[in-house]
C-alpha cells in the first residue's frame, strides 16, 4: 500500500472541482465531485434525528446506490427547513444531472454550515455551472477546500493497492467534526475509488471502516444532522471484481479503513481550539462494545480533556470515565498508561515520580491506553483537548 | 409543606458534628451525622464500576438497612485504594461504632477528595473523637459545611409536612456534582427524616425522588467513584408507620422528591465556574426514559454549554442534542422555547428579532424547554453553563 497524491482525483476516472459561489463570507463554498462511469455507492449516515434535507434524500438514494456526482456546499446546512429544504435538494441534484447528463437519483447532495436558513439557491445555480466547467482530472484538492467550514486546513489522502495485477486507488477528502461550524458540529467525508466492487459489499466494507475510525472520532460527542460519508466506486482501474471473502476483499477493506483511519486522525488533529491530539486506547475488553463504548466515553470526558489541556496526569478521570463507560470492567484487572509510562497496575496506582507520570503530557500527540484484562478486544477512540479556546469559540459565535 | 430550619439535624432524634482534623488544607473536613434510635437506612450509589472503598462497604450494609450514624470526610476520596481502603473504612465504621456503643453494620462512611492516595488515619482517629465531642441538635449547618470540597457554600434544606396529625420533617445536606472536587465530581447527599417508615418502603420512596432531581443533575457528565445518597428515617416523630399506597405515602414521598429536587438545585447552581443555572425540560415525551435521555443530553452537551455562556440562543444546537439523544422525535412535532419565548415551533424556526431569542439568555437562570410533541411524558434535567473559568479550574488544578 502506498500513498499517493490527487485525493478524490487520484482514482482513474474522476474529475472535481471547489469553487466560491458565495455562500460563506470568503473563500470557495461549493465542492463538484464526478465519476465517468456510474458508481456503486456506499454510505453511512447521522442517526440523529434532526437530519439535514440532504441526507433525507441521500438515504433514499442509497438503496438504489448507483451514483455519478455529489454536489457538496459549506457555509449552510439546509437543516431545520422543512418542505422546502427538500425540494432545494431536488433542484440542486436534478439541475446539477441535468448539466452533467446523469439522472437525478444518481446525484447526491451534501451541507454544512448553519442551520434553520433556506439554502441561496441563485448562487448555488451559479455555483454548480462554474464548478462544471472547472471539472477537472487534478480537482481532489480543490473539493477538500471548497467543503471547509472552520477547518483550518484541508484534509485529503490516496492510497494505492494492487489487485489481480491492476494498480487500484481509494481517495478521500472530508471536513471537520466538532462544533467546527459555529452552529453545528458536521463531519463530511468523500471517498472515491476505480476498484470493481458490487454495492453490497462496498457498503459492508465502508461500514466496518467507518465503524473503527471516523465513529470513532469526537471533539464534543455530538453527532450532527448532517454528518455523512459517501463513497463511490466506478471499477476504472479495470481490475477484476472484488468479491466477498476472497483476498482482495480483505486487502480492499484494509486499504479503505486506512483512508477512513487518515481522515478521522486529520479532523481530530485540527478540533475546535485543540492544542493537543489525543488516541485513546481500549485493550483486552471482553467485547469489542465494550472497547469502543469505553475509548468514546473517555473521549468524550470534558474532566479529561480538560486535564489534557492542562498537561496534567490525571488519571482518576479516566478510569472514572471508563467507569462509567458501561462497559464491564474489574477494577483489580485495569491498568492505565500514559505515553509508554505505567500510572496504574490492576487497580493501583503505581508509585513513581509525578515528573515521570507527566511527560507523555506534554508532547503534542498523546496516547491514553486502558488495558481491561478482561478479553481480547480492542477499539480507539481519537479526539483532542478542550482549552480555552474551544470555550472562547463557541460562546463568542453569536448565531 | 413548610421549609424549617436545622437542615439534617431539623428531625427529632439527630445530631450532628462537623469538624477539622487536617486532611484539607483548610476549613472542617470531618462530618459525623448521629441518630439516637435505630433508623430505617436507604440509599442511591453510583454505578459507576470504579467504586470508593466505602461505597462498596455501604452497599453491603445497606442489605441490612438499619443504621444509627454516617462518617463522612472530605479532601480524600479513598477510591483506587485496593485492599487497603476497605480495612480503613472497617477500621472507621468499627472506632465510631465503639466510641458511639453502635454495631459496626450500623454506621456509614463517605469520602469525597483525591483518589488514589490512603486516608490519613491518624488524623481521622482524632477527627472522629473531636466530632463526637461535637455532635449537637444544631449541628446539621456545621455538618453540611465539612462535607464541602471546592463548594463555594454549604447546601441544605428541610421541610416539615404533617403525617397522622405529628409533624415530620425531613432534613438533608450535600456537596456538588461536577468536577467540583480537583479530581474527580462527587455528589454526597445525606437526607435524614423522622418519620416512622419501612426500609423497603422508604428506598423505593428515596429511588422515586432521586431518580428525578439527583439523577437528573449534571455539570460535566461523570458519575464518580463516590456518589452517594444515603437517607436515615427514625420514627422520632411518632407518627404512625408510613405504609405504601396510603394517602400519607404520597405526601411522604412529594416532600422527599422536593427536599432531593432543592439538593439538585443547589448543586447545579454552585457547578464549577458556572455563571448561570439552567434547567432543560422536555415535555410531551413518547415515555419518561426518553424525556430523561433528551434533557440529559442537552444538559451534557458542551456546545450548548458553552453558547448558553455566550448568551447565544442557539436553538440548532439544542435540537441536534435531542436528536442524538435516542429518544423518539419526529422533527415536524418538536418545538423548542428558551424562557417564555418560542424559537422552533414543530420542526421550523420562528420567525423573530433576534434580540427578542437572546433576551432569556441574559438572565442568570434559563429554562429551555423542548416539546416532543409525541406523548404525556416529561423530565428535567439540572445543570449550568460552560464558562472559561470550567476549564480554568479544571486544566489549573496538578495532580
Amino acid at each position: 500500500m502506498k500513498q499517493v497524491e490527487g485525493a478524490i482525483t487520484a482514482p482513474k476516472g474522476f474529475k472535481a472541482a471547489g469553487v466560491r459561489c458565495g455562500i460563506k463570507e470568503k473563500g470557495t463554498d461549493l465542492a463538484l465531485i464526478y465519476s465517468e462511469r456510474q458508481c456503486s455507492v456506499a454510505g453511512v449516515f447521522t442517526t440523529n434525528a434532526f437530519k439535514a434535507a440532504s441526507v433525507v434524500r441521500n438515504m433514499e438514494r442509497i438503496k438504489i446506490a448507483r451514483g455519478r456526482a455529489i454536489v457538496v456546499n459549506s457555509g449552510n446546512a439546509n437543516a431545520c427547513t422543512g418542505e422546502q429544504g427538500l425540494k432545494d435538494v431536488d433542484y440542486i441534484c436534478r439541475f446539477a444531472g441535468e448539466l452533467l447528463n446523469v439522472p437525478i437519483d444518481e446525484v447526491y447532495n451534501a451541507s454544512t454550515g448553519i442551520i434553520g436558513v433556506r439554502l441561496p439557491m441563485d448562487k448555488i445555480d451559479v455555483g454548480i455551472m462554474d464548478a462544471l466547467a472547472e471539472l477537472d482530472e487534478n480537482g481532489g484538492e480543490a473539493a477538500a477546500q471548497a467543503i471547509m467550514t472552520t477547518d483550518t486546513r484541508p484534509k485529503m489522502t490516496a492510497y494505492e493497492i494492487e489487485i489481480s495485477g491492476a494498480p487500484v486507488r481509494i481517495g478521500a477528502i472530508c471536513k471537520g467534526a466538532g462544533m467546527i461550524c459555529p452552529n453545528m458540529a458536521t463531519m463530511l467525508c468523500f471517498v472515491t475509488t476505480d476498484a470493481n466492487i458490487n454495492p453490497v459489499t462496498f457498503q459492508k466494507c465502508l461500514v466496518s471502516s467507518v465503524d473503527r475510525s471516523l465513529n470513532c472520532l469526537t471533539v464534543d460527542g455530538d453527532m450532527s444532522t448532517n454528518d455523512s460519508v459517501i463513497a463511490f466506486a466506478n471499477g476504472a482501474s479495470g481490475c477484476s471484481e472484488i468479491l466477498e471473502g476472497a483476498p482482495e476483499h480483505r486487502d480492499f477493506e484494509e486499504a479503505l479503513a486506512k483512508v477512513c483511519m487518515e481522515m478521522a486522525r486529520a479532523i481530530a488533529m485540527d478540533g475546535e481550539g485543540a492544542t493537543k491530539y489525543v488516541e485513546i486506547h481500549v485493550v483486552n475488553a471482553e467485547t469489542y462494545a465494550d472497547a469502543k463504548a469505553a475509548a468514546l466515553k473517555v473521549a468524550n470526558s470534558p474532566l479529561v480533556k480538560t486535564a489534557i489541556f492542562g498537561e496534567d496526569p490525571n488519571w482518576g478521570r479516566v478510569l472514572c470515565a471508563v467507569g462509567g463507560s458501561g462497559a464491564k470492567v474489574v477494577p483489580e484487572n485495569a491498568s492505565l498508561s500514559f505515553g509508554d509510562v505505567k500510572i496504574v497496575e490492576r487497580g493501583e496506582p503505581v508509585k513513581m515520580d509525578p515528573e515521570l507520570a507527566r511527560k507523555p503530557m506534554l508532547e503534542k500527540e498523546l496516547h491514553i491506553t486502558v488495558d481491561l484484562g478482561l478479553g481480547e478486544h480492542s477499539a480507539t477512540a481519537f479526539t483532542c483537548d478542550f482549552s480555552y479556546d474551544y470555550v472562547k469559540i463557541n460562546a463568542q459565535y453569536h448565531t
